[in-house]
């Protein structure tokens, strides 16, 4: 899997950080984007601690952007977004779903705006880029919507601060949570965020010249040297404690907003128009069947995440699904995101999974699992 | 990789062909449509083999399906390619180009009209549902467009037609090159399509109730016993040899059907509106600068597919990429197809490519490589 040769023809693309991640040990690689993601560097359980007691450098370059540009871009983008954009500033990011005409979920990007008509989506796994140049085609907007030459990495972790310092010196100190800036590190563009997958302190570095890849991957590396950096990939462990989704797994076309309790991503009661909006108000109307819980597993640890969904029962009936389970080794609890029917959704009920032919007791409890408020993350 | 808990979650999906698939010897998988593929059952050779002599059965459940239904569902399809449907019979498929607005390639599907307002676009690797439902919020069209639960298989090669008797009994003589026909198999709902990726004799099986799939798989495994069925995968060798395309290495959002000589599935001259008319026509008019040629490498046989663009040369100069090559073990020759500037396009030209640093002799020769005119797979 890892020599040169890896995969089966160029109809998967591989990462401007390709080379460097299997120097620095990438085992196993899943796809996204239609590109090759490194998913595996050993043990998971030791990137996680490699994530939550110093730092990690992942290769998230399938975090592939679409580029709107144009006089009317502003416009067009709060039209892919139930999200008021009416108060996001030139150089800060938000957390962004974009729907449907039915309200179903399409995507889960971080939006950057870097400048008044100048945005990106770093994108989930689905190629937003095709529904919003088709959104494009009949809205009578004036609008470029492409994707740039650009590739994101994750720095994450408590020690990524002094990494970013010793990269950028300390100025960088003052970029806020959900805030960017444009950088250049010997020469290569970026832009800069403080934005990530992880729920800990982090960082995203855009690459804006696929050629620079591996120079790049290993000049971060050899900052991150003194700060106990180690190379890695995004953690399901610490997205799941931290009650972040994945696209496809905890939501898809037919999840709603309000299913995953994002209720706070949608805004229906201002004039603004976007798309999916009269489908939502009547979502919220009518009120959900299903809702995301966080569930707590009575078995042995997991050995990996699910790969299928597990079925949920109470009383001998289906009731839900499991969409993504994990052994937190610090929470030393299995662990579980699931949607279920809405009349079965309470904290502190019990239900049994359904896992390779065994049934499991589980409960209903609070998420996210751990941070709750995001303190680590956002502070 | 094949045990039950291949992959790195659920975000990945697996086909309704997974178990079986495994069971009958799948050892590695791709990611096409956000869903595991099986590449790989041993020798890539043998498979190939088993392919032109006898026949394969494919999991292509990764051929997702984007249906459009509605009173202007035939308008609705139309606008979404270049092609003309005027006369797609009920019954019919054809092979058909997405393009956007720049008259960029989206995707490479078989359209089936399965009723008058009833379309199905069996896809290559990209999420034509999302392009389709962003052009369907203001078209002003009243269609509903969706991915249904259907997964296709593919029954490919010489005793297929055998096979298909068995299973469907001698009235599936009559079906003709790209018709299709509803059918049931011990009551699973079926579509049966003459078509295929392989330039072989060859069947579309698409399941309707993806509860099915291992079921179906058996019986079919089980009715080509005696036919020398064997299990498989698409076959990059065969599908090189018949030029045929592979979205995301031979074709993208950047290529234009033009460059890849498919004027034939361009119609300019009618009516007919399509989103990228005005594109292709200034494009047309304009002559293109890149083309698609079959190329001959002078090297020892290469041992698997590139799995990088392997840039050509000229004097020195980069002319363009190759694309996809293969050493066909039937023609014991290297063979690619390549994008290249138009001035260096010619048959018969000799170029440089650059393979792992070294250095390349090819020519440029005559595409598809083998069995020129499809008489195989359409008569």
């Amino acid at each position: 899997m890892v020599s040169k040769n890896f995969g089966f023809g160029t109809q998967i693309r591989k990462s401007p950080y390709f080379d460097s991640t299997v120097k620095w040990g990438a085992a196993g690689f899943s796809v996204y984007n239609h590109m090759y993601i490194p998913r595996d560097f050993g043990n998971p359980e030791q990137n996680f601690w490699n994530l939550i007691e110093k730092s990690i450098l992942c290769d998230v370059a399938v975090e592939r952007q679409v580029e709107i540009t144009g006089p009317d871009a502003y416009k067009f983008t709060q039209l892919l977004t139930p999200r008021d954009l009416s108060k996001l500033a030139v150089g800060q990011c938000k957390y962004v779903l974009i729907t449907n005409n039915d309200g179903g979920i399409l995507n889960d990007p971080v939006l950057l705006r870097l400048a008044e008509n100048h945005f990106w989506l770093s994108l989930a796994d689905s190629d937003v880029l095709l529904w919003a140049q088709g959104v494009a085609v009949n809205s009578g907007l004036n609008v470029k919507v492409s994707e740039p030459d650009v590739s994101p990495l994750q720095l994450q972790g408590p020690t990524s601060g002094e990494i970013m310092i010793k990269l950028f010196g300390e100025d960088i100190k003052d970029l806020k949570y959900y805030w960017l800036r444009e950088l250049e590190l010997d020469g290569i563009p970026l832009i800069v965020s403080r934005t990530g997958w992880s729920s800990e302190l982090g960082y995203e570095i855009y690459l804006r010249d696929g050629s620079k890849g591996n120079i790049l991957y290993e000049k971060i590396m050899e900052a991150g040297k003194e700060h106990g950096l180690q190379p890695g990939h995004t953690s399901s462990i610490r997205r799941i404690e931290g009650g972040m989704l994945s696209y496809h797994a905890d939501a898809d076309i037919n999840t709603n907003p309000f299913e995953l309790g994002l209720d706070r991503l949608i805004n229906l009661d201002s004039e603004v128009n976007f798309i999916g909006k009269d489908a939502l108000k009547k979502i919220k109307q009518d009120g959900v069947k299903r809702k995301q819980v966080g569930l707590e597993l009575d078995c042995e640890s997991l050995e990996r995440p699910n790969t299928t969904f597990w079925s949920i029962y109470k009383n001998g009936k289906n009731v839900g699904k499991i969409t993504s389970a994990v052994y937190s080794p610090r929470l030393k609890k299995n662990i579980a995101l699931a949607m279920i029917k809405v009349n079965h959704s309470e904290i502190g009920n019990t239900l049994k999974v359904s896992i390779n032919d065994a049934e499991i007791n589980c409960i209903i409890v609070e998420k996210p699992f751990y941070d709750p408020k995001k303190k680590i993350a956002s502070s």
